[in-house]
């Protein structure tokens, strides 16, 4: 069957077979059964193994045509050669769900991925749900499943788990169990011929055990599939996830590891970005956000309380709030005055609040409440240094009390290790946050705001813009039919008009009279530029020339450019030259490009012009197709954003004119495939429009 | 006396007295004498309190001058009011040191500063050395001082700390313990009223006890000083710094913490890395470098070999590693071959080695001690998650036993917590770093990768440039004493000619007669600027004309910007305009500026013209005077840089010539202090050379 929408068949079987089951206790078959058993779960199990006999404790049955009825799902460790007869067998059997255990397949090269591909196959024709293989199994709290090779079973909570990695997931559960963390599901993904990482994120969404969900993954299956589904999870709920091989020695780690080819790194990124993950960059943060998020409400704005009994940690509280776009904004003026009558008179009021090295419990908490109450705070950081005389547990506890009445979020940083431990034990139990350092704090109310926005952003608004489709299918399906890869200038320009991008009148002429002529007509100024199939760039023989006012100067234009072009390049055909009306002259130039990630479609990237943007990476990404607010965050986000605004009392260019622009070239890349890639290469933009001075466009077939 | 430059008289005192010592266990007084007394100082300890009697068993001395000899070291304990005449009466007895524990001055305010400045003055005058005020105290392991109020004494070992946050210090106490990290000397700073940073950082450098330096700065008392010496201590051993208050928000928090008026953000880190101080963002990384450098040799170059039993963690180091500059280098055939022999079929032999989730220790250990021989490889990091197989003491053990005969730094992250806590245990006593991720150990090889390339960087070339110092001398006294702030263009352009920097030939002409006369006789093109003593810029009255190429141009030009001058801006005296040769026409610019920073000096600056180096931040910074390796990286260290070398087969430009204009601009700013800030905006500058196309200086008194 197709796989149920929450994977019931996996983590909620009512009876559970497991193939390859063993009395070994070094083997793998061993330790599975022994996990499922000491667990605590009170389905069946049917131990599997030819010898028969009893396992465990347990009836083994000699095979699975042996069992008295059909096992809700299989569980294959077996050795690889075993595993797609085994799997043939639990097919016939009539399980819902098999879990195939052993590693072995399209990790380790050609052999192996074929061997996959039938066991997906298999699993497809029979309408199993199938995990893995190479998956360390999976388990769920709730009903005491623990259907794994993992050493340890988590506690119970409210955060779920799934890798990609299956080794990093028993480091993971060895910390959760060291820092007291609970889960309620937890998936190893494996080798994901079958549920992918898309199918257990919407399980994970809908599960009403699973408040937070964190993820690790090295790729991604079906990219679009995965966008949409995690953008309906994160609607509902907070997704944190590490996506590794995002660097280029990454990336060639990740795919010596899967042995699958990635879509582009920023299509990735932009995908994250789209469906509201919160994307961190190691486990250290994904830990401390799963943390905040399962046990902390949201920040509802930025602005952030800080309250110290030290200077030092107070400014390196500062300089990370400022780096993560936090205020740390004065309390108001009633609050002020509480603090001014709380605290001694070298105490800083303004905030950071230092209430200085000699503050006990009762200090900590009258300041708390004071903040506590104030509505221009959002959210309470407290750092405590273990002075001389700190009451480490009674100022936890001082917290603990206040956070019982506060509707906002309150962190904790005590800062040492063995003195403030217990006060840090106290919190963590009561369920605040409490950090070794300021900075991981700050992070997680960072991402929790950012979260909050998220859930909060305004209704996505669909823009489908009039465009003469059927004029560009005919240019594309010519195009394609002659084997054209990179279209013609003056069929790009077509396709251009028929998304009514703003492009410039263009003729093709063949003498310097037709360029006069044509001039006249269109009204000066124009340009002129070299026309020939053969050359890459017109800048390879300077061949464009702008500005041109008078017939004379088209003349001589047209005599300096043809002549150039014949003495530099010899060898190419020249079909005569471009006249075009010209652009603003004051303007700013921009870059809209896309092209067709493997992964997740058409990739939308936006910049300034020339060689910058590139070298510093001030470009920015969106997968198409583009809702109105992507436009406005497209142009908004790249770090140049100030130069288009004005600078220096310059006025800001017409930036609805790009968006429209944006928003055209997202419908053609969402309407033809077929164009793999699309440059309007510069766009001029002044206060008044944008003008598309030059284009590049590219077909191929689907 | 003048600071000893061991500071021995605070480090190792023979005979110490402790003003204010108290019976009452609740008071300071009393906790810095127990202190004392249970670290078990072998010196003499004399306690004052004007009871007299006796103190946890010492005898008490009613007043200083009571003590039957002058003590090395004063300790003072009492209430604010008190402190000046202790300091007094500590002078008549004739100690070498004292230690001000008491809080209460300039950090509150005018009274407390004027109090603190009064107890400086003393300091001087009677030559004293000071601590403090408002310090926590210091330590010595080495003789078991605890001269300090903090709760604990650190083990011996071979890190040193200093700290300006007293409240800091017992944070890096508690964590020091719990993570039985071990130290030489330790000293609270306090309000620095004596002795300053720059003592500190010296005495440090010279201690032989002491292996890495690690601290704790918001302000610098003497930028320079501090320069210097830290660049002679790092030429010896690491020194690894926090600086707080780097961004406004932080620097806010420390003026209201110090109240101490800071230099530029820019000046304070442009010092740090011309000193080679290892500069940190937080206290988490301040510890893992401490504990890496204590431990570890350095690396002698950028090659990481990555072992792990974990695709997923191999992979996040792949992407760590490039993110700081290492490199995976692929193994040496030699080491191949061992590997393929050593490791089943389906390990990565690769970088990183993924030896798989089965590996048990030996596979670990014949894997290392293939990597320990292989040559290309710099520095090992192991990696290791709790997988089912996972050996994790006999792995630890492996590690341990290869390091011992391993001249290569070699780091460990085992994942998880109470799992694989017995490996970590061994490790870390083994002096083998062992983080929880692998991300820290990565952070720490890059660290001290830098650090062996600054302590093996080439002898710095001072150059000393040919310049007219009268000259220049002559026009600044000139325009000091006529009260000018910014220089007129022509005296500008003076002082740049004084320095033999390439500016154009200039002339003021009153008519267009003139200017054509200038013009013929400088050679075309010209350029033809508006000249007026109350314009703030030629570009509004849009007031400039290049390109300037016939007589019939000059005219032109002439009249066009006199009248839209005169148009524009009626209120205005023209006086003429400025007629000037032209530098390279497809030129790439640049900017070469400085200014005085009121804590480090003369600070020089660099980067391309246009706004967009400011809104992205792209500048580099040093300073001056700069050294020939120092204008090189202040030119390579902008991301722009590809720009200047060329991009898509651009010839790249002249970067001796730009070297040239810094390293004349070094010799200005350091003459002539005078000068408060100079601008060389844009500089053109093409394949040929670099031409100064305009400037602005502005002078005052010093």
């Amino acid at each position: 069957m197709q796989p149920d929408a929450q994977l019931r068949e996996l983590f909620n079987p009512e009876s559970i077979a497991v193939v390859g089951a063993s009395r070994s206790p070094l083997k793998l078959g061993h330790l599975i059964l022994s996990n499922l058993i000491s667990a605590g779960y009170r389905g069946t199990i049917f131990p599997v193994n030819p010898a028969g006999g009893e396992i465990l404790g347990l009836t083994a049955y000699p095979s699975t045509a042996d069992l008295p009825r059909p096992p809700d799902l299989g569980i294959i460790v077996l050795p690889r050669e075993k595993v797609l007869q085994a799997m043939r067998e639990l097919a016939d059997a009539k399980v819902d769900a098999i879990c195939v255990i052993t590693a072995g397949f399209r990790e380790t090269g050609r052999d192996g991925f074929e061997l996959e591909m039938e066991m997906a196959d298999l699993a497809r024709r029979r309408d199993i749900t199938l995990l893995g293989p190479n998956t360390l199994g999976l388990f769920n709290t709730a009903i005491n499943l623990n259907a794994s090779i993992a050493q340890t079973m988590p506690a119970k909570g409210s955060i779920s788990f799934f890798s990609q990695s299956g080794a990093l997931c028993s480091a993971i559960l060895d910390w959760a169990e060291g820092e007291s963390i609970g889960f309620s599901k937890f998936v190893s993904l494996g080798n994901k011929a079958g549920v992918s990482e898309a199918d257990v994120l919407e399980a994970l969404g809908d599960d009403p055990d699973t408040k937070v969900i964190i993820g690790y993954l090295e790729s991604v299956n079906d990219g679009r599939k995965f966008l949409t589904r995690a953008r309906a999870v994160t609607e509902k709920k907070p997704v944190i996830m590490i996506k590794a091989g995002t660097t280029p020695a990454g990336a060639r780690a990740t795919s010596s590891h899967t042995g699958s080819l990635a879509g582009s790194v920023e299509a990735g990124l932009a995908a994250f970005k789209q469906a509201g993950i919160i994307r961190v960059e190691n486990l250290e943060t994904l830990f401390d956000l799963a943390r905040a998020f399962a046990e902390q409400p949201l920040p509802q704005g930025p602005n952030l309380a800080v309250v110290t009994n030290s200077g030092g940690p107070g400014i390196l509280a500062a300089d990370a709030c400022e780096a993560a776009g936090l205020n740390l904004a004065r309390p108001s003026t009633a609050t002020l005055d509480r603090l001014t009558k709380a605290l001694p008179p070298f105490a800083a009021i303004y905030n950071p609040i230092d209430i200085i090295g000699d503050a006990k419990a009762e200090r900590y908490r009258a300041t708390l409440e004071a903040v506590a109450e104030d509505e221009t705070t959002h959210a309470i950081l407290v750092l405590l240094t273990p002075t001389a005389s700190a009451e480490i547990t009674e100022t936890a506890q001082a917290i603990i009390d206040i956070s019982k009445t506060c509707d906002k979020p309150i962190f904790a940083s005590f800062m040492g290790d063995e003195r403030i431990g217990p006060g840090r034990d106290m919190l963590l139990a009561a369920g605040i946050p409490c950090y070794a350092y300021p900075e991981p704090a700050i992070t997680a109310i960072s991402a929790m705001l950012a979260h909050y926005r998220w859930k909060n952003r305004p209704y996505p608004v669909e823009v489908c813009f009039r465009r003469d489709k059927g004029r560009a299918e005919r240019t594309i399906q010519a195009a394609l039919a002659a084997g054209v890869a990179e279209l013609p200038f003056n069929d790009a320009m077509d396709i251009a008009a028929s998304y009514e991008l703003p492009v410039p009148e263009t003729r093709l002429v063949r003498t310097s009279d037709q360029a006069v002529r044509a001039a006249k007509k269109m009204g000066y100024p124009v340009a002129l530029k070299i026309e020939s199939p053969h050359l890459a760039s017109r800048g390879e023989v300077d061949g464009v020339a702008l500005e041109l006012n008078t017939p004379r100067e088209v003349r001589e234009a047209w005599l300096d450019i043809t002549t150039r072009a014949q003495r530099k390049r010899p060898d190419i055909y020249i079909a005569g030259c471009l006249v075009q009306t010209m652009g603003p002259v004051k303007a700013r130039e921009v870059v809209v490009r896309f092209t067709q990630d493997p992964q997740f479609g058409p990739l939308i990237s936006f910049c300034l012009a020339g060689p910058s943007a590139e070298i510093l990476g001030d470009i920015s990404y969106r997968l198409a197709p583009l809702a109105l607010h992507d436009v406005q965050d497209i142009v908004r986000e790249i770090k140049s954003f100030p130069l288009l605004r004005g600078v220096r009392g310059e006025e800001p260019v017409n930036l609805a004119a790009i968006e429209d622009i944006l928003l055209s070239m997202s419908q053609m890349a969402t309407d033809f495939p077929e164009i793999r890639e699309a440059e309007l290469n510069p766009i001029l933009v002044d206060a008044q429009g944008a003008f598309v001075a030059d284009l590049r466009v590219t077909v191929g077939p689907i």
